[in-house]
């Protein structure tokens, strides 16, 4: 049994060390409304591309681990009902059962780092949840970034999250935050969290890279990039709809996986859509940062 | 210096496939009072024969870790003074004191997935304890299951914990965990935590074992089987005894290790000893249900 | 690009199976002043070689991490301004920019390991802060230990931080802890906690990390030292004056890395600079007993 399939473009660019940028799934089956959905996942493989770059989604389809997934299997991912969003601890299970499963940051960062893959790009990353330790709902993305070996180029956390706890996690688990050319932690929609971070410029990131390239630590290194600044949301009105989201989430007794899609659909509503032009705006941005940072590392290796 | 000693039973069934199931020593030493500990553990050594596997009881015996131990080391853990219930973090110093020491689910996972043992059943599991985080109690079950490559049977967490919150550690850690036949997470005394759980039979579990046999997971699957119906303690009433227990032992100022078998030695007396006859018949089903899905795997494997 | 220097004498000292105690460098940059720093890293020196062990300084020169600093460097960490506190996530960032850094509890336990050293003197260790969950701010010195095969001799956990916690989660990552010929933990500035602890000696410590080379446990092992009476702080004056320089530190708004610096200055002023000669005292009493262990481990191996 081969759990993992690598396309054959892909393997070939491991192999004559081309740079590669990992993009994850969820946003596909889970992020956005078709067709949405499927032209903003072969608009990033365009936009990784024009960068020198190849671009490898990874999902699972029937039961099939897949880096580096063409069209049809996008077009799937964006339109058949009950595509599974697949943490780390649903893979096996989805696995086993050959179903068709989009992956999350932690998923894809495992199944990149399994294929030789250095460079990732997504849109938030998981954390920790506001209601902590009330309830104790800690992203598994914090767990497997402290335990690949990877760097994840993201707009920041996931807003709807509990920022500086996250970053206090991601400080214990000894894994590198840097901003991308900002003194500023992102804020996901926003370009400012309001916390100060270390900067990082790509030939510095890609620099750092190939450092970690002669370290044993096992960490990832998280870089994040500011949303670009005309689809940036205003950070009070942001967070005033987080917090209307949040309540309403508590009236409704969402919890566990139906929280973040619950909240996204939320925001959306509630921005008039500004929140996914965002969230549009922010993925194209980081594919091309990650790109670029991807072929800064392999042209000076 | 050889540490594991591993029974010549348990050598050859590794050697030509024959399932194993392994069986933690904490039960015997310090989980029920004597004889009825030593007829349980060999009462289980029984059943788990009758479904075509081979027992692998673990303990730490004059400083040896042995896999697989004979009942006149099961009359010792059964009836001497002075037995350490040993955590993971215990075992080097018991080894070197040349102690004789029980085995906890941590330690258990350990010395079996060392031994190439795939399959372990117990009765319920540690967890983050419910003062969390006034006492930053956790057990290091949780990082250990995180950690082993094991399929452990148990009939949930110990409802003494705060199960909800154990539960999203488990996320958290990237832990699978499953219900056995039921889609509601087992409460140990009571059959319904009153959690959703996803539901496995014991051929798909053994199935999303091999399938794990392909991936490089770290992490150890929980599979969480219902006491059986005519064991099962009353919800509501069993809560209300687990809250005066808690009660009690804060009154008299228990603490650390000693809490779990104080609060058990208490819920024991005010439910006439039901507790204690929950317990056995749990054990004795969760290792029926861990053979079959041992002898599952190597069957088809 | 060779990341790891290890000094020729501390080289021939691994070939040889000499004794060697790690030491880390952060308490010559940011713990004393001048010329105190660097009167005590040399004296630590001494004191290691007197008890027939090879001492290991271990910092960040221009980029180059180094296993075994010399006098000169050792002068320019104590003078030199702008020398960077290398935790183990800064490491990457200040190996890339070829900067000098002392290095922290976590980075000096992770280049020891590296480099194949098992002993290593320090003050105090990283914990939980006392605001958690507030702020989830919790030392990555937790996370390195339980994942570095090293014995950290250190005189308890940095009192400014919530000690009896912080003991709870070494047992949840399962990192043994012991009190040196003690069963009260030490409290840093003063020789009991108040809390107990399983208490071993100079032989037993060097006889459980012989064990531990025979487990593949990952855990680093801690034993605490008490203050030597001589030098220790009155627990009741300690305790108030760490809660005043706490409040203060909470009026004056410093936040992350500025903390302990912040807390560690205000401690010594309100002392009358005997938090100075305390922790002045217990480096030297460490690095002794931790060369005394090194040597039982090293001669009976
Ligand atoms: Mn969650
Ligand atoms: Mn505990
Ligand atoms: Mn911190």
């Amino acid at each position: 049994m081969k759990t993992l399939q690598v396309s054959n473009e892909i393997r070939e660019a491991i192999i004559e060390q081309k740079p590669i940028v990992a993009l994850e799934s969820t946003i596909i089956s889970h992020g956005l409304p078709y067709p949405d959905n499927k032209e903003v996942a072969l608009r990033i493989h365009d936009i990784v591309r024009e960068e020198g770059a190849v671009p490898a989604t990874i999902a699972i389809i029937n039961g099939q681990l897949k880096v580096g997934i063409d069209e049809e299997d996008i077009e799937r991912l964006a339109t058949e009902e009950g595509i599974v969003k697949t943490s780390l601890r649903d893979l096996p299970g989805v696995l086993t059962k050959r179903r068709t499963g989009s992956t999350t940051v932690a998923t894809t960062s495992y199944a990149a780092s399994q294929a030789g893959i250095r460079f990732f790009a997504t849109g938030g990353i998981g954390g920790v949840h506001r209601e902590f330790p009330n309830s104790m709902d800690v992203s598994n993305d914090l767990i497997t970034l402290a335990n690949s070996n990877i760097c994840v180029v993201s707009a920041g956390i996931k807003s709807i999250l509990d920022v500086p706890n996250t970053l206090e996690m991601f400080e214990t688990l000894g894994v590198p935050v840097y901003g991308y050319e900002t003194t500023r932690y992102p804020g996901f929609y926003t370009t400012d969290s309001g916390i100060n971070v270390e900067s990082i410029t790509k030939e510095e990131a890609a620099s750092l890279m190939r450092t970690k390239d002669h370290l044993t630590l096992d960490q990832s290194v998280h870089i994040a990039v500011p949303v670009p600044e005309e689809a940036a949301i205003d950070p009070d009105w942001m967070q005033s709809i987080i917090l209307e989201a949040l309540e309403e989430a508590k009236k409704q007794q969402i919890t566990g996986k139906d929280i973040t899609p619950f909240l996204l659909k939320t925001i959306h509503e509630k921005t008039n859509g500004q929140s996914v032009k965002a969230n549009i705006a922010l993925i194209k941005n980081n594919a091309k940062i990650a790109a670029q940072i991807a072929s800064s590392y392999y042209n000076t290796n």
